[in-house]
C-alpha cells in the first residue's frame, strides 16, 4: 500500500484523500482524560476499536491506561503482534475457532473477554483447557443498550460458572450503554446512566447475595463518562472516541465537568471538479463513514455544508457568506463518526504543528484495520 | 491479513464476518450482461469500482468487455499491477502528482481518463509530455447528476483543447447519470435517461458544429442501462453493480427488457449473543456499508429484519412467523450497497455450489481495496 505522504513532508504535499492526525491535539486529548481519571480515582482502559493502532494504544498506556479494549479477536491479535500486551475483548465470542485463537493469544499476553451465556463460558473453558492459558472474564449486563448482556438477576449464576473454571478469573461486570453516548441533551444522558447504574447495582446485589465478590465494573464512553466516574459504581472507563472527537460527539451538548476534547482526526481532500455553484471534492463515503451523518468542513472553508456525492465524491455548495474553494484547493473534513472512518484507511498521516503549516512527523499503520473476525 | 477460509473448506467453516461470492451466480450475471450488450451492439466497459478485483475484471473481459472503468488513479495502479491492461479512469484528475502517476502508468497500459476543465487538460498534458505516453481522453458532460461534468455547450471547446495536445486522443463523451440508477420507479428512470440523452445530443451537436467527430458516448449503470442501450446515443455501457446485485438495486422496480441479475455477494455472519426476543450477530457497519440502507437477511432466516447494532453488531428481532436464530447460527446478509461493502474487506471467499452445501473454490484478493488516491 502506497503511503499518502513521507515523513518531513509539509501538509500541502499529503496526497488526498488521506487520514490526518493532529498530533498536538491527540496528545492533549489523551492527557486530559488521563488526568480526569486520576483525579476521580478510576482506571482507564480506552477502547482501541476507535483507533485500531498500536502506537495510539501505547500513548494511552504511557499516559496511565491499564490496557486497551478491543471488540474482535482479530483486533487483539493484530495489536498483540504490534506489541500491545494488555487487551480486553469487551465483547462476546462464542465461535470455537475464534476462541481457540483467543486462548492461544492468552499464552503470551494478559487477556480478558466478556461473556453473556453458559454456552460461551463452556466453549471458552474448552479452548483455555486446550491452550493451558488463563484469562480474566467479565460478565456483561445489559444496562439499557438492548444489545448484548444479561438481565442483572442472571449475572450471579454466570459469574459462578466462570469462577468454577480453573482457567478463568471472574473479573467483574461489563456495563456499557452505547446508545446513551449519542443522546444530544446532557440531561438525557445523565438520566440514562443513572438508570444504567441502578441495573448494575441490582447485578452487584445478586452477586453479593450469592457470596460472589465483584472486583470491578467497567464501561462508559466519551458521551457519558463523567456520570459513570461519579456514580461510585464504575471503577474503570472505556472511552474511545475522545482521542479523535468526531463531528457527531462534538454535536452533543457538552458533558458537565468533562475536559473539552479537540478534533484530532481529519480527512484531507481536494477539489477535483468545479461548477458555477458547487465544488466536487475527491472524498466520498469510501473515505469517511456516514452512519452518524456527514462530515463537517473544517479550516478555510468551514461553514460550507458537505453533501454526499457518492462513494468517491463530496459536494460543497456556496452558502450565505461562504465562498467556494477553487479547483485543486484543499478541503479538510471532520468525520461524522471516527471509528468506521479509521477502518477505511491503512495509515494515519501524523502531523505536528497544525493543519496549516505543520509537517508530517510520522506515519502510523492502522494494524487492526479490517480485522472483523 | 489472515484469510477467513481455506480453499476446499465447506461453507460452514468460513470464519465470520466474511465477504462471500456465489461463483455460479456471479458467472451468470457476467454472462447475462455480456449477452445483452452483444445483442444490442453496444460495447461493455464494466465499472471495477464495484469489485476492485483483478480476477473479476478478467472474467468480465473474457466475457467480451473491452476493459474496465475505475474512479481513482490508485485503483488503476492496483489493477494494472495485477495484470489488467485496459483501464479507464472515468473521473476527473487534476492533482499534478496523481497525473504524474497516471501518465507513468500509461507507458505500460492502454489508459483513458475523463476531463471537465481546461486546467485538468493542461495539467494532464504536462504529465503526458514528461512521461512520453499517450492517452484516450473523454470529456465529461453533466447529464443530470449535478456532480462533475460540463454543460453540453462547453464540450466542443474542451474537446478541441484535448485534440490539440499531441499526447491525447479525444475519445468521446463521458455521460453517466448516477442518481438515476437509484430511482425506484422504472418510469422515473426512463424519464431521467431520456433527459440525459437530450443533453448528450446537444453536446454532440456542439461538437459537430465545431467540426469535431465524437467517436463514442460512454456511461450507464445497472439501474438504467437498457435505456442507454436503446437510445442510439450511447455506444458503451459502464454497469458495475450487476455482478453482485445488492439489496438496494434489487429493491428497484425491474428494468424492462433487462436480464434478471442474481444476488452474488453476501456477508456471512453468526449469532454471538441471544436475548429472549432478539439475536445479536457479529456483523455491523464495519462489515457492510449503510449508505444505501441496511442489508437484508438471506437464506434460512430471510424475513427477519436487520437493525443496525453499531460498528460490530447487527440485531435481529423476532417477527410475525419468523423464528430467531440460535447462538452460533449462521446468518447470511445481502449488503445494502455492494461497492462500499467490498471496500471494507481484504478478500472474497469464492464459493462454488451454493451457500448451503458449497465449497470454497478460491480466495480472491481485493487488490484495489482502500485505493483512495
Amino acid at each position: 500500500m502506497r503511503a499518502p505522504a513521507r515523513v518531513g513532508d509539509p501538509v500541502h504535499a499529503i496526497d488526498t484523500p488521506a487520514l490526518v492526525v493532529d498530533a498536538d491535539a491527540l496528545e492533549r486529548n489523551i492527557a486530559a482524560l488521563a488526568a480526569f481519571a486520576r483525579a476521580r480515582g478510576v482506571a482507564l482502559r480506552p477502547h482501541a476499536k476507535t483507533h485500531k493502532s498500536a502506537r495510539s494504544a501505547q500513548l494511552q498506556i504511557e499516559a496511565g491506561a491499564v490496557g486497551v479494549c478491543v471488540q474482535k479477536v482479530s483486533e487483539a491479535q493484530a495489536l498483540a503482534a504490534a506489541g500491545v500486551s494488555q487487551l480486553y475483548v469487551s465483547n462476546e465470542v462464542v465461535d470455537p475457532a475464534k476462541l481457540d485463537r483467543l486462548a492461544d493469544l492468552a499464552r503470551g499476553a494478559r487477556l480478558a473477554v466478556a461473556v453473556d451465556s453458559p454456552v460461551g463460558v463452556e466453549r471458552l473453558g474448552r479452548a483455555l483447557a486446550r491452550s493451558g492459558a488463563s484469562m480474566d472474564v467479565f460478565v456483561e449486563v445489559d444496562v439499557g443498550h438492548g444489545r448484548c448482556g444479561l438481565p442483572p438477576g442472571s449475572a450471579a449464576a454466570l459469574a459462578r460458572h466462570v469462577s468454577g473454571d480453573p482457567h478463568m478469573r471472574f473479573a467483574g461486570l461489563q456495563a456499557y450503554h452505547g446508545r446513551a453516548q449519542h443522546l444530544r441533551s446532557a440531561g438525557e444522558r445523565e438520566v440514562a446512566i443513572r438508570h444504567a447504574a441502578s441495573i448494575v447495582r441490582a447485578a452487584q446485589a445478586a452477586l453479593s447475595g450469592a457470596g460472589i465478590a465483584c472486583p470491578l465494573v467497567t464501561g462508559a464512553g466519551t458521551g457519558t463518562f463523567t456520570h459513570e466516574a461519579a456514580s461510585g459504581v464504575w471503577g474503570e472507563l472505556q472511552c474511545g472516541s475522545y482521542v479523535f472527537m468526531d463531528r457527531d460527539y462534538a454535536d452533543n451538548e457538552p458533558l458537565p465537568q468533562a475536559p473539552r476534547f479537540e478534533h484530532a482526526l481529519f480527512v484531507k481532500s481536494q477539489v477535483m471538479s468545479r461548477g458555477t455553484s458547487h465544488a466536487v471534492i475527491d472524498a466520498g463515503h469510501k473515505s469517511h463513514a456516514l452512519d452518524s451523518g456527514p462530515p463537517s468542513v473544517w479550516g478555510a472553508f468551514a461553514g460550507l455544508e458537505f453533501a454526499n456525492g457518492g462513494d468517491e465524491h463530496g459536494i460543497l455548495r456556496a452558502g450565505a457568506g461562504h465562498g467556494l474553494p477553487a479547483l485543486g484547493d484543499t478541503v479538510w473534513l471532520v468525520p461524522g463518526h471516527c471509528d468506521p472512518t479509521v477502518n477505511l484507511h491503512d495509515m494515519y498521516v501524523v502531523v505536528r504543528g497544525g493543519l496549516e503549516r505543520g509537517v508530517v512527523e510520522e506515519l502510523w499503520p492502522i494494524e487492526a484495520r479490517g480485522c472483523l473476525g
